[in-house]
């Protein structure tokens, strides 16, 4: 059994077409694994829909706490990629004997042309084969916590 | 480095406007790369366009021939998932030391809902970290070549 | 109040994922209007799910009594392209002081990348603003039912 | 002949996937002419690329200026639906003896699930037919620019 923690993120993001801004409703997850067709044995709990950028550490304690609590030992975490590496680094402080794969997407999923359904398929087969530890998936890459870093001028994730 | 042999299957079938009916022409594995915005460092081989219920035992041959002859030890096979599993049989018997993973679709990509792009994530992602082996990667699960089979009812891929 | 007739045709086609072949099943015409946001008053009737190549005359002859029974003087029919005309024809020997606009689609409206949801935002304009007459309303032109042909190596109406 | 007009709106919204925000880069209009295969004999001409917000007294007087000046008779613009009815008015003032319709959308195009690509099929069909005037053309209705509102609440253009 493996375990999704929703955050929020580009990977929720939607258009609120009455004031024509970005906002969060709920999450595409369970969507995108209908459309993945996922047989994936697994449950989904969403603990915050939020931008990475608002991301406090009231919050990162909150997601440690779920992921140690929980009785999965192999989770995914969707995360908006501006602070995913340090939300990785507070797991990797909190989290052992633990498979913790985050991911997240560049482009909202609602807007069609979506990087964060092929990086679901590809966080959920890490989560499923790699020894314990905390990992962040990225455009089929996938790089232990303390070795990545996000490229702010073309938003990719680099080796460290 | 990974390689992706491209076979045909569901995943890159394609609406022939002027005859009104399914057929092949270019793979759409590079877009959906493009749209996964991967950046795992791979080559895109096409060794043939068909439906996987067409493939002889000459292709068959040619598919494990060039997994054998090609220097890359990670590769992905996109496929017909009619008839995966033999395929996956063949490549059993004439392969050794390489990590190859069969993957597919219900729905071809070019019709928007597809689950190709799910799959691909999926399989790039397991054959990077999967000891070597032939495993066959459906809806987020990955099966060993000699432990699966496709339920024709459901059309689902189950553990055997 | 406007009525849509719908015939089948490549609008609706679908892919029958456990078959791997095209199918008709329910009409995505409620669900195109749903994301067209459209606020025109109608009803949709379903007549038949057909591809118009199997269409019969009795075929024809329903749908030309439909449109002469139903109480509103403004008429979308959707209908493959094939014998669009020929329909078309049956209309304008049957139907009087109505306006009929027959349209459809080159790729199927579940394929995304339809011209169907363009073309059904087209049709639906002409009928509400042209004088009685029978219509087939294509890629955004508009032909009168005696002035128009499909050429069959394009795909593609014209005037004749 | 036809000539559209592109202002910018929510229609050309996409999404800066660096910054994390909409924003607008290259009109989406001609591809969506190709997605819809339309074969209306038009120009496209972009005068600019600005949330209707933010439009000025100045961007106006151009819109009205370019619509004098052009030679086609049937003209379509696309526009933010803030302030579409200010732009429609300002026309109404300067234009004459010229069919032209306005249309925008709630949901930008580039987000899969727009109600652009029925708003554009409509747009250019009742620019081609409708007698001189400006019009506003949404959700598949067409409005004399002096009876519609758009219903701030729920986003809706209304008669009036």
């Amino acid at each position: 059994m493996l375990r999704v923690f929703v955050t929020g993120g580009t990977f929720d993001k939607t258009y609120d077409e009455i004031r024509g801004q970005l906002s969060f409703r709920e999450t595409h997850v369970p969507e995108m694994l209908r459309l993945g067709r996922s047989r994936v044995d697994l449950i989904v709990e969403t603990l915050m829909m939020i931008d990475s950028l608002d991301m406090t550490a009231g919050d990162r304690a909150r997601i440690v706490t779920r992921c140690v609590e929980c009785v999965e030992r192999e989770i995914v975490i969707t995360h908006g990629t501006d602070t995913m590496v340090e939300t990785a680094r507070a797991l990797a402080e909190g989290v052992t004997d633990k498979t913790v794969v985050l991911t997240g997407a560049m482009i909202p999923y609602a807007f069609g042309s979506s990087d964060g359904l092929f990086n679901l398929g590809s966080a959920l087969s890490f989560a499923q084969v790699l020894p314990p530890g905390i990992y962040i998936a990225m455009n089929g890459q996938c790089f232990p916590w303390d070795h990545v870093r996000k490229n702010r001028e073309t938003g990719v994730f680099e080796s460290e």
